[in-house]
């Protein structure tokens, strides 16, 4: 890629941008739209406008993301939103601070050395770019302006180890802050127990559970609530769900029908068979209300037989005390290790219900599975593409669908698949992976869902890191070599060194092009809008189904944080290399930092609060980047034939302590509450009914007031001793 | 060595045990011995003839070895004393029913083919024996013999991980039930808690310790027992009691020298001045009391000063029930996990006082410089011994000490040097290693005896297996065939796996010696009878110096087991490739469990009791071994050139998973107490005062019967709450 056509491709992303700023600005000032540009707010119970939103300026949205402070985002998006801010505002330091130093002295030293001018002059197959002549390509074999690149891994190490050492420090203390908080959360007064061994004959799970903490735990064991199989009450729970809302559809459909033509309305009508279509025809609102019924009572039969039979070998166990809970999720009870197993119970909306009754070792067996199958997939995912891409031929399929032939023929279809067809079977892999991850994330056995999204960020990371990162670094070098190689087979390591400097222009204009428009398009939500403006057009007839309509989700940690995290390896393993990525870096974290405070403080609800535990995997995954850095940097300045490289041997060294130190010292106050954090005092106290009751999953919860029938699987009140 | 030699040596082994049992059977009827065959009953008050042990049977004690039940041995020992037997009977297990089927098996197959013979005569300078015939080194190359090789090696891996299982299963029970032990133990209601931070100002550590427990734990916090810098009052009382040990022998020199001759007795006298050999002449008794006046009053002063002003960075806490300190050791205290850390306090008798007061990071810093020192001094310690050696010759000496010229230049002094100078420096190092890697250990910053041991332990296996059992086998092979190789050396690899199992014939010797002439000298207990006689008859004045002379120690864990795993790795290793080990190896073990029962229930007292904390150490150790095997086997096999040795392949990797769920299932009940245990009902309400108590170090506790002075830094009674 040559000069004009970089800059070609950055403006073209810039104007996209601006464009797509100056939609926001306008659109978002509409009054139809702020369930879309204001949802967080709307759901929190706040004026969408609040603090002067709605002004002409198109810059507002900046000057209150920029003045929002830490403690907003944690009133308005939680902890762990606060966690990914830190997140980019550490990288963004690391890179700031590394680009006013190595631009500065960098720049100057490759662009007046001529390596890449004599190497053409020598050699005109090789492409020249201007951009080349500042990066560390330029600067001749053994010469002593190395110096300078190696001084400079140095300098943006120690940058990252200082910031990176600030950052776990704080987020340590926001972790501590929230769970010293004097609100009453439900999950810091239970725990989760798994591999209960099998009953004493004659004892449910529930009195066998009971009995056991009982006698651990005299005086703060509360409760405790066994999983039950809940297949079938769920199926028949959501049926019911599913009629609920057909009648709430069907009701408000008549009331439209009743305009001052027709004031009695039409009642519409349902057909009883096959999706409405076949059957005898009925009528809609009493047909609903006839199912409901039905499957009221069905429900609340299935209920009793759920929780008195279906109990699994799961529970989650209620103590009146935070200290007694945090203390229990830390201390083994068993003598074998693999029975009454205790951890953290999550929030109750984030509970992998499912996974909770698997067993210790097979757990431990699946995901040991899961790792070698992801493993095959993040290195041998090429091969069935190739084969399906292989067989997936206009021809092959007119032959498997014999009735596409028509429309295959016409002559601009079949272009446009033509092109297509080959790369579609990657295009859907890719779409497909991040699900594809959070299905083999859960099969592990996990039993929150922040867990298994940190699980799924984790092997999203390894692809996009081996694949986009090294995949396009090596291919591309590879590529442009080949002729080279197949003459003199010996120059391989030089041309090598040579042209990876090179595929750094691929990535300045891949990380413009994802801060740009992807940051352009996060902002104007113009996806979610057209989606939301067609669905209360055509589909949406309730207020519940409006509601769904425009739910915003959350910030999707699971493939955002991978991303952010190629472009930190990118940014620092072409940080010395070519340091012209360093302000790309800046501009990306940058811009993602503005844009996503905007989303965070206005659009996105968080779907779990996992008080910051996604921070040690991120610090971990950040210092593995810097690792590549590093040693890519042994590599580059060694093939440079420069004499002092072992200086640079240290680096990775002390990153691998810097990691132990860091871990040591603060990993397991993330992975366990610290009781001088859960011993702090709360506002009021806890009302233990209200905790019990988060836990209950709604096709279990009852409609009635009183509990009678929750006594067998559920409940066991025991307030004696100090309590009483 | 042939054949004759080696039953020359077996059969002088036996003759020696022989008459060690004749002595012992001879020397433990007499009285005034039992204080050197009976100690342990004696000390715990039993009559040491109980049970007919003073019969003129040379058998009885076998018998009364062989119907001790392991409950038995835990009142008589402790716990950690029964799981060292069932450490000895696991591996008599293995070695008996690897021995049952692979010696009527394997020496039939190895003894009928003739590839030792052949080659003798293809090459005379082999050395041809006739033990070797009956080793896997007979079967001929490719042979289909060798399948019967391969299936004993999968026979002795499966008995192995059966006999294991089954052993840790029992060792985890013993270890629950004496947890559950219904008697008060002080170490269960206490908790050891490091790297305290400093206090606010204004406050001491005392004060800081017991108000940031009392926040956390306010119904079952006791009181707290701050660590102090014990040096200068630890000084002055070892000088107290040596003085008040002086005056009891004063005194009873001068009972003796109460005769009818001379009825009133002649007071002894001592001089004031160095050593009391110089200084005016005085009156023992009088000198003594006065001294001991003097320093009962320092050691109060100093006492009080400690407690005030010497307060370090840990305490000992203490909970008024188990579960809660069993649960306070086990769970995360700070949100910095470098600061307030806890563990299970060891027993009083056992804590190594001086590491308390190491931080965090040094301990973790200690321990690896400890083991890097330790990985030079296993691989490298011949280097500095032999640069001894070459500078300690008889020349050198009389130069540096002309003194002993004369001594030296007798002819008969003089060869029994030059012979022995030599091996000096290895000599002594020999003796002292277990001392220097004990120091090693503890000055990783540990803080029990029993964990030194093991660490100790530990270093000393890595030692013994890699110089010992590898050094010989390779040592051996490598000579021997030293000068086939200079001719031909590609030759290597099938001469060393032929020469192998001839170093088979000086493991069964060593084998040999050890268990006939160990275990005969362990049991007849020859060296501390004659020491005790000695110190009886020249040194013991008072009772108290007699107990002293007579105190039996315990069973040195740090040295025994390392050696007895050197059996087990000689004897495993060499199973399957020279079977005829076995016997040897079984009779190692079967005589080691006899005598040592003996020792057990009547001689050592066990110096601590970590309830079976050595397992997991033991079995990993175990399990080594058998890698070692699985390898060794996969090697032999395979320089045989047979087709089928990847079949053996799957061996180690069975090994490594069986350690995996092993550890995963039982490991964490030994590094905590599990609260299952520790809830379990107690005999009596525990006398808190008793168990603090328990923990005050000699030098700091008072002689009067108030505790007014310990207000300062120990006590801090908190009877609150519940306990009203």
């Amino acid at each position: 890629m040559d000069f004009s056509s970089f800059l070609t491709s950055l403006g073209t992303s810039f104007v996209i941008f601006v464009v797509l700023m100056l939609i926001f600005t306008w659109l978002s000032r509409k009054p139809g739209n702020t369930v879309v540009y204001y949802p967080n707010r709307i759901l929190k119970g706040m004026d969408p406008w609040e603090g002067g939103s709605r002004t002409r300026n198109p810059f507002a949205w900046i000057r209150e993301a920029m003045s929002s402070t830490e403690q907003d985002i944690i009133n308005m998006s939680g902890v762990d939103t606060a966690v990914y801010f830190v997140f980019l505002s550490t990288v963004l330091g690391i890179l700031v601070l590394s680009g006013l130093v190595l631009l500065p002295v960098l720049l100057p030293v490759a662009a007046t050395d001529n390596s890449v001018k004599m190497s053409q002059a020598n050699d005109n197959t090789t492409t020249f770019s201007e951009l080349d002549k500042l990066a560390m390509g330029n600067v001749k074999e053994k010469s002593n302006r190395l110096f300078a690149f190696l001084f400079a891994a140095y300098w943006v190490s120690f940058v990252s180890y200082y910031l990176l050492w600030k950052a776990y420090k704080h987020v340590s203390t926001l972790r501590a802050d929230a769970l010293m908080s004097p609100d009453v959360r439900p999950e810091q007064f239970a725990v989760l127990v798994r591999d209960i061994p099998p009953a004493p004959e004659g004892q449910s799970i529930k009195d066998h559970v009971d009995s056991y903490f009982k006698s651990i735990y005299p005086e703060t064991f509360y409760r405790s609530l066994v999983v039950t199989d809940n297949k079938e009450v769920n199926k028949i729970y959501e049926e019911l769900e599913g009629y609920k809302k057909k009648l709430a559809r069907a009701e408000a459909v008549y009331d439209q029908s009743k305009t001052t033509a027709n004031p009695a309305g039409s009642r519409p009508t349902t057909k009883t068979g096959f999706l409405g279509l076949l059957g005898t025809q009925v009528d809609c609102i009493d047909h609903y209300n006839e199912k409901i019924k039905d499957l009221i009572s069905k429900l609340e039969a299935e209920q009793k037989v759920t929780l008195r039979e279906k109990q699994l070998c799961a529970a989650i166990v209620f103590f009146t005390n935070r200290v007694a809970a945090a203390s229990a999720a830390q201390s083994l009870h068993a003598q074998m290790v693999d029975n009454w197993t205790v951890m953290e119970a999550p929030e109750p909306r984030q509970l992998v219900w499912t996974n909770l009754q698997i067993k210790f070792f097979q757990r431990q067996l699946r995901q040991y599975i899961v790792y070698v199958i992801v493993a095959l997939i993040i290195f041998f995912y090429l091969i069935p593409i190739g084969v399906i891409s292989a067989f997936t031929t206009l021809d092959n399929l007119k032959k498997i669908l014999p009735f596409i032939k028509p429309v295959v023929n016409i002559a601009a279809i079949r272009t446009v698949l033509e092109a297509y067809l080959p790369q579609l079977a990657l295009i859907v892999f890719l779409a497909l992976l991040p699900t594809l991850l959070m299905f083999l994330s859960k099969a592990e056995g996990i039993p929150s869902q922040s867990h298994a999204i940190r699980a799924t960020s984790g092997k999203y990371f390894y692809f996009t890191v081996l694949n986009v990162f090294i995949g396009v670094t090596l291919g591309g070098a590879l590529f442009k070599t080949f002729k080279q190689i197949e003459k003199r087979p010996n120059t391989l390591i030089p041309v090598l060194a040579n042209s990876l400097p090179g595929s750094a222009t691929f990535f300045l204009t891949f990380v413009a092009l994802k801060f740009f428009v992807g940051y352009g398009l996060e902002l104007s939500r113009i996806v979610p809008l057209i989606i939301y403006h067609l669905k209360r057009k055509y589909l949406c007839k309730t207020e519940a189904e409006l509601k769904e309509a425009w739910s915003p989700g959350d910030l999707g940690y699971a493939t955002r944080i991978p991303n952010d995290m190629l472009v930190i390896t990118i940014s620092l393993c072409y940080s010395v290399i070519a340091p012209l990525i360093l302000p790309f870096g800046v501009l990306y974290f940058g811009l993602g930092w503005l844009v996503l405070r905007n989303q965070a403080l206005k659009v996105y609800v968080p779907s779990f609060e996992s008080y910051g535990k996604m921070w040690p995997h991120i610090h971990t995954r950040i210092i593995a980047s810097l690792l590549l850095f590093q040693l890519t940097m042994c590599g580059f300045i060694g093939v440079k034939k420069f004499y002092y490289t072992p200086a640079l041997f240290p680096l990775p060294i002390v990153s691998l302590l810097f990691w132990y130190v860091c871990n040591k010292k603060f990993y397991r106050a993330f992975a366990d509450t610290a009781l001088e954090a859960a011993s702090r005092e709360l506002k009021e106290n806890p009302d233990m009914e209200q905790v019990f009751r988060a836990f209950i999953p709604p096709s279990l919860s009852s409609e009635k007031g009183d509990d009678d029938q929750f006594e067998d699987a559920l409940s066991q009140v025991s307030r004696m001793g100090s309590f009483a």
